[in-house]
């Protein structure tokens, strides 16, 4: 193969199908850019735009005002002493794990937690240990089954866990776990606790002190309004002088960080939005309101929701008897109803689904969540009579 | 502190004050968006944007043709086997340290690698040992002094490096070294070898296999037209299984880049830029002409370049005497050079120095680097009473 003119065609600008649709994908309803992110991208889209006046340190840049969002009202949103940017909540994770631990050291999992929480402790090379949920239909995690893995652990490698982790809420089922009674039981064994908020922080209120965990992992691309990758990190005082180590090479470079993350227009995306991803944690409230309606609607039609009930998060997962069945008898199979929706202008639900998928009502809206829930009933009609 | 409105003001929008000037900081003159990927950026800035057709795994995403970008049209540019995106060319590196070493191994760099290569073997738990350069005003890297390193390592260690590094170009003085000598020399000790081409890859032709090497990582906000932080890395077929091993929890999900990196925009920017970036590399010619050029011009004035000459890339270092000893006299002292720049709307070398600078001529075209070198000249005239 030669990178030649003809071959080299497929790349350079290329459009996104999906802009028209209303995205239900829960990786897409919190990512969505609000018009200063827009414009911020626009003016910062340059490779390493933001280090055009950077002394060395990317979290001390005063022109933008990186300084101030990291220091002060990142830790303040995020209710933690201090505070990083990352490339994303994975890597926050992994920095948390990667500095805390050593190879052949374990840790403590929920059963729900996110597959790059497993593979950054793979990575660090940590043992896991998973606290089970009661599975279908709550899938509901016992804060006391962390006391209980933690003893287990103890037993089975011979000394406690590096960390314990909390998946607040997990992806599947968008089950909000009971963080602060599981914070204050791991405490109880002195073990550090890593809230992952790849799905709440930017969402909903989320306040680490508040709920007593040493560290919050956020996600800017998921759910704080911002163009990815990038993350957030807070971590309590006492972890800073472990997670935040200097580089013995470097004064002024992180280890952890590997000197610098968020390095272009992703963090001024999260800035630009940030004002906008304030106010609406404040309006969480009606999300939630938002997610039960839209549950309600859907039960109506015989989708059964799975997870918490009520429910408390915009991620929810619905199993859907009905639309299986149909999908054994169409042409088309199990993708008739992804292209139902594609007609509809609706997308995020996986092409194939139609027994169990999950979907996200966050930042929707009424109106439009209406227009899904028609859209729903209206292929259960259209199939009604096979 | 509260977030209240007030606060959150300063955030929100912001505007980049530089975007009107002449850009020689080395850092941004090869990651200046094309057009094709300034659309790109409005198109795809949603967070996970680019994953709405996602199966699990980014790099097999065909809509839009990731697959075909990282499988087919990366491993060929870099002259490589198999490639991959990561958060940066300093991703890359670690990930290439990380699975390869272990703690307490150890690894060769040349005298001139950056910070993050020293952070990134800090991380892994890697001793570093280094094979020095010349020294002022060559700071040339003698090929035989990897050979050397190695067999003192072997005695130090008791064990051969886990990888050999090569900056190529350094950060500080554009220096290329023989990077064909170096490889071979390590391969003779069956040491693999790391190209750092953050400084190369997207500027000039690089090919992995030509020069020997079984890693390359590249840079794509530095140097590849792409807004960050995005890298790339190529790697030979016998260490794929190695860099690129899968989770043990995830068989889709390669544990070094834990399970996804570049899951945004910034991809698109990579691939919007592509064809263009791989048309540059052909011009590279050009570049070194004018990179000659300029500093012909500028060694008139009395400045003199260090670092290879003639040199063979835009990235340079100079010794400015002259400024120094205006900057010495001047009411503003050492930031006269800046502020008088600054009024000529031209950008990027640091506030405050005078007796050294380096910059970058990359893209700039005579015209432009005419203009600065007008300028430079201007400012020695103003002083010349001084």
């Amino acid at each position: 193969m030669t990178l030649d003119d003809s071959y080299l065609q497929k790349f350079g600008f290329i459009k996104r199908e999906t802009l028209s649709s209303i995205n239900i994908d829960p990786l897409q309803t919190g990512g969505l850019l609000t018009e200063a992110a827009r414009k911020a991208l626009a003016e910062w889209g340059d490779g390493y735009s933001v280090c055009d006046y950077c002394g060395g340190v990317l979290d001390q840049i005063k022109k933008p005002p990186i300084e101030a969002f990291v220091h002060k009202a990142l830790p303040e949103f995020l209710g933690c002493d201090k505070a990083r940017v990352t490339n994303g909540a994975r890597e926050s994770k992994f920095a948390v794990m990667h500095s805390l631990g050593k190879p052949g050291d374990w840790v403590v999992f929920d059963g729900l937690a996110h597959y790059s929480s497993y593979v950054g402790a793979e990575r660090t090379g940590l043992n896991i240990k998973t606290v089970p949920h009661t599975g279908s239909p709550e899938y509901y995690l016992e804060p006391e089954g962390y006391g209980t893995a933690i003893e287990e652990g103890i037993k089975e490698y011979g000394k406690p866990p590096a960390l314990a982790l909390i998946t607040y809420p997990d992806g599947n089922y968008g089950n909000l776990p009971e963080a602060k009674k599981i914070a204050s039981i791991c405490h109880e064994y002195d073990v550090p606790v890593l809230l992952n908020g790849a799905y709440s922080v930017g969402r909903m209120p989320v306040n680490a002190k508040e709920l007593g965990v040493d560290f919050v992992a956020g996600s800017g691309h998921k759910s704080m309004a911002a163009s990815g990758p990038i993350g957030v990190l807070g971590v309590r005082e006492e972890y800073a002088p472990i997670v935040f180590k200097k580089s013995r090479y470097n004064k002024a470079k992180e280890i952890e960080f590997l000197g610098c993350t968020a390095r272009g227009a992703t963090i001024m995306t999260l800035m630009a939005s940030f004002p906008e991803v304030v106010q609406r944690t404040r309006n969480w409230d009606q999300e939630v309101e938002n997610a039960r309606w839209f549950s309600a609607r859907l039960e109506d039609m015989g989708f059964i929701q799975r997870g918490q009930k009520p429910h408390a998060h915009d991620l929810m997962f619905f199993e859907a008897p009905r639309l299986y069945e149909i999908s054994q008898k169409v042409k088309k199979g199990r993708y008739f109803f992804y292209k139902e929706l594609k007609k509809q202008k609706i997308h995020g639900i996986k092409a194939g689904l139609t027994k169990y998928f999950k979907l996200s009502t966050f930042g929707l809206g009424r109106e439009k969540l209406g227009i899904v829930a028609d859209s729903f009933e209206e292929i259960l009609q259209k199939y009604e009579e096979l």
